[in-house]
């Protein structure tokens, strides 16, 4: 049973959201502009260094959505998400992503864990600071959400074809269309920009 | 040397903002919406549970500037900021205070390590959801925060002095302000809200 009284059967960060709105603007934005704006790493990679780390931490509501999400916009789909949360080292993925994933995995321990080392190894293989930067806030973002969902305990499904439904939805209408199923209506306002 | 080319002379994560305001927006918005809007939780004592988690993380940039935000908004100032990080149990607190900071170590650790009995002892001191649930939020927010300056491994001055002028800079303007200091100057739009 969740550890504050948050709104049955809605499931994992969405139970959250709905319980307090203030935050759940910035988390969505945040999640938006990370995961889904305009980038050189596309919509599935982002998606994967996600659901990556959220399997490190542990986080069953987070690694199957966005392991939902990934598969969604990945032509491997489902079958390489699965890999690469196996092993990423032996994973058929470009070694650019596997370099990042390397650099997500230390950040998921702490960020001094990073080198100088992981990150030259990652600009080898063609990687830019913005994509560096990126896969450092995403993963740090993830230790986030992943605290949030387990920290409250609340309700994660066990049916992955509940989050594949979720993934395709979401795939398609992203992260700031979420957050506004859970902000009160309201009247609009003269407060300006 | 950050990792990435950050822009010199500045600290910690404001140098990461500088570099994409993309993300320094809704990292922002979420800090402001935790540390400083209307909340029954002071705003010190908000900042000390940012400024204790931190100093867990051993992420020296913000356990300085948060421990600086914190002395600059509670009544016994940079000593007690210094006793709570010592040690909460033994610090002049109040008892509610102390069963939150206990459940942030817990999420500094993982969401996963928060029990039902921490929540509870929280509960028996009076502790509301909301605070319970902002709590657990700002805890897992500066594992993120500390993650972002620490894996950048961005410029952090060993001067304490500097982090006390900021300190009182953004006890009085807060965290919003911050991030427009980095925005780039933008044109008015006719997009509305």
């Amino acid at each position: 049973m969740p550890h504050i009284d948050l709104p049955e059967g809605v499931p994992g960060i969405r139970s959250a959201m709905a319980f307090r709105p203030e935050t759940a603007e910035p988390l969505c934005l945040l999640a938006e502009t990370l995961l889904r704006n305009e980038n050189s790493l596309s919509r599935g990679e982002r998606e994967l260094i996600a659901a990556y780390v959220s399997n490190l931490n542990e986080c069953r509501y987070c690694q199957s959505s966005h392991s939902a999400f990934a598969a969604a916009q990945l032509e491997g789909g489902g079958e390489l998400v699965e890999q690469v949360k196996r092993d990423p080292a032996s994973a058929p993925i470009t070694p650019k992503l596997r370099a990042l994933l390397a650099i997500a995995a230390k950040v998921q321990v702490g960020g001094r864990s990073v080198t100088s080392e992981d990150v030259e190894a990652a600009r080898q293989e063609g990687a830019t600071d913005i994509e560096i930067h990126d896969t450092v806030l995403i993963a740090a973002a993830f230790c986030m959400y992943n605290r949030y969902v387990d920290g409250l305990d609340t309700w994660q499904p066990h049916d992955e074809e509940l989050y594949r439904q979720r993934g395709r939805k979401t795939a398609k209408e992203g992260y700031v269309t979420m957050s506004k199923e859970y902000l009160p209506q309201q009247e609009p306002t003269t407060q300006g920009a």
